[in-house]
């Protein structure tokens, strides 16, 4: 039996990761996306193998891509095509490389808010000028608000599924989003990094097969727990495969090859520990709504239809202009993302990691529900 | 007795890395920097403990500079700035990263050739101009010819020690160089990744010990063997550590915490088998050079004195406007780096990499010679 989360606190409390470094110990951690979980054996026995052998040069080859298509193909009916991918070290930095093929410094990119804070910074590093749209109320695509976007824009980076909100853009949003960006000469860049940890009957479409324009993003690294261990690749949809060839080959010098030696087994013999997993991740998504309803009625959510985090609404919770998240830090010892590091209508919201026992879920509930009830 | 080139050589055609799957199994490659050796046992090791652990979220801290710096003050001496330092993803990354806080696009890079071929590419893709200057004939910094292009130059990439000609610029060479970069407003980045790597009785000195403005990138990768696991930190000198902290917080999302765990390892607990290494290169070192001045006279070099590369002046062997790389790999099925995508003036060179058995390289010689004696 594949148990994913039955490691101890104490040995949580031993890693050295950002999730367990940054707060003292009387803090219980539930922010970053980092999942309190073993890793998949196989990519535990990839690793040493590839360790032990030596083979730690530069990485070669469509192994990654090939082990990703199969992947893609039993999970989400996907059929990649393998030979049009690209190598990137990591979704971020590929996503601003196939970016730089896309736009000129100064373009406007839009973004669709709440969304991962690095997207904004990392666009405005690399010279670009950020529009944000945020999404409606029920946290979907509000087309008309894009379609009023991308008069001015170049660019769209999608979120997809959306991190915070867990929202999995359906096919028919994502084609009349391609349609509308089709209509503005925009491009549509999707990370999809989250694409595995679908919790319900949603299916994921990848961006590429609704946006024949459209560049997604995939990694192991989210579903996996490697962001340890970087690497991932570029899709390009069905007209898009000439712009990608054009990201020049030095941004594959970056690709770490034990990196994909542990993507690699993850996507070929981790489907076992990922259902695991996800079975964990949907007890957790009942546990919270349960929790919630009975002991903190006011705070209000959507259970995410994807990702392994909770966007909890606790404007109800906390006088206005108070940060929920500040105040379960300080008064819980509950460390969760501040809402409006995700956008400004982040406002009163926390974003709460769910990706852990049923034991630390309890007891951040606690803290949550003890510090705000 | 820790021996690290005790790898069969079809343990080394069964590997999954750039150097053993770019060509034939008919070829001998002895081209890219990888080098042929059995990883570290206690990288090994650190690696499997953090991974069996789980421990593969996010980078955190200043382990990786702590273990530099103690690495750093017993092998060269130097009082390393640990709380000044910033972690990068890999060398090159780190390079366009510190190039982007001290220059604007468009502006003028000095890099000395011959030299690492992607720094004139990674420039380029940054969005800088390249300006070439070429060392002296006896691969020294041409401080005149340096002194001229500094006119109109923003900054200097320096590669410290050189590859490919293993040149260790000297203390007194570096003070030159930045007294120079000073008045004319100029900023030095040193590349150092093969400092590890000294051969003879000259130290290295790291360019921001002697130039209080420069920033320089280590890593644990080159002398290691750990290009598959990346990781890298940049170091300023004395008056470069606010322009340092300038750089985004958000380059060190890209840094791989497996990395971090396996260079740490290496610094800390590695010192023996690179001495081993060491001790098999300078030994090849010498091979070459009896087996040049025996069987192939016409060949010219200068051993290095870093690095495990050997430069070979061919011009002696070859029609001119033949690349000696090319006639090697289609008559002799060796692969070596051809000496022009160093620089112009390589045209006749090529480069050797001698991180390899007594029995590779005794091989690769034969090769060598049977193609061109």
């Amino acid at each position: 039996m594949v148990t994913p989360f039955d490691v101890p606190l104490a040995q949580l409390r031993a890693r050295q990761s950002l999730k367990w470094r940054t707060y003292a110990p009387d803090v219980l951690p539930m922010f970053v996306a980092e999942m309190d979980v073993s890793a998949p054996e196989p990519v535990v026995r990839a690793v040493h193998d590839a360790m032990a052998a030596g083979d730690t040069g530069y990485d070669h080859g469509t192994r990654y891509a090939e082990a990703f298509a199969e992947f893609a193909l039993e999970r989400h009916g996907w059929d990649v095509p393998v030979a049009r991918t690209r190598m990137v070290p990591d979704v971020m930095i590929g996503i601003v490389e196939v970016l730089g093929v896309l736009t000129h410094p100064g373009d406007a990119v839009v973004i669709t808010t709440p969304v991962y804070p690095p997207f904004r910074a990392f666009l405005e590093h690399a010279g670009l000028h950020v529009v944000a749209v945020p999404l409606t109320e029920a946290g979907r695509l509000d087309l008309d608000a894009l379609d009023a976007a991308f008069v001015d824009a170049r660019a769209m980076l999608l979120c997809h599924p959306q991190n915070p909100t867990g929202t999995l853009h359906s096919a028919a949003e994502l084609s009349a989003l391609g349609e509308l960006a089709a209509r503005h000469h925009v491009r549509i860049v999707s990370d999809e990094i989250h694409a595995p940890l679908v919790l319900g009957d949603e299916p994921f479409v990848s961006a590429t097969t609704a946006i024949p324009h459209a560049i997604a993003l995939h990694s192991a690294s989210k579903a996996f727990n490697l962001a340890g261990l970087k690497a991932a690749v570029a899709v390009p949809g069905a007209e898009a495969g000439a712009d990608l060839a054009r990201m020049p080959e030095i941004v594959g010098h970056g690709v770490s090859q034990i990196g994909v030696v542990a993507h690699v087994a993850a996507y070929r013999e981790g489907g076992a520990w990922l259902d695991a997993a996800l079975e964990q991740i949907r007890a957790n998504v009942a546990t919270v709504g349960r929790t919630l309803a009975e002991r903190l009625p006011a705070a209000r959510w959507t259970p995410p239809a994807s990702t392994y985090f909770a966007w909890l609404d606790l404007r109800g919770c906390v006088p206005p202009d108070v940060d929920p998240a500040r105040v379960l830090l300080q008064e819980g010892d509950l460390a969760v993302n501040s809402g409006p590091t995700f956008g400004t209508q982040g406002a009163g919201f926390v974003r709460m990691n769910l990706a852990t026992s049923s034991d630390v879920l309890a007891e951040g509930l606690d803290r949550l529900v003890g510090t705000l009830g």
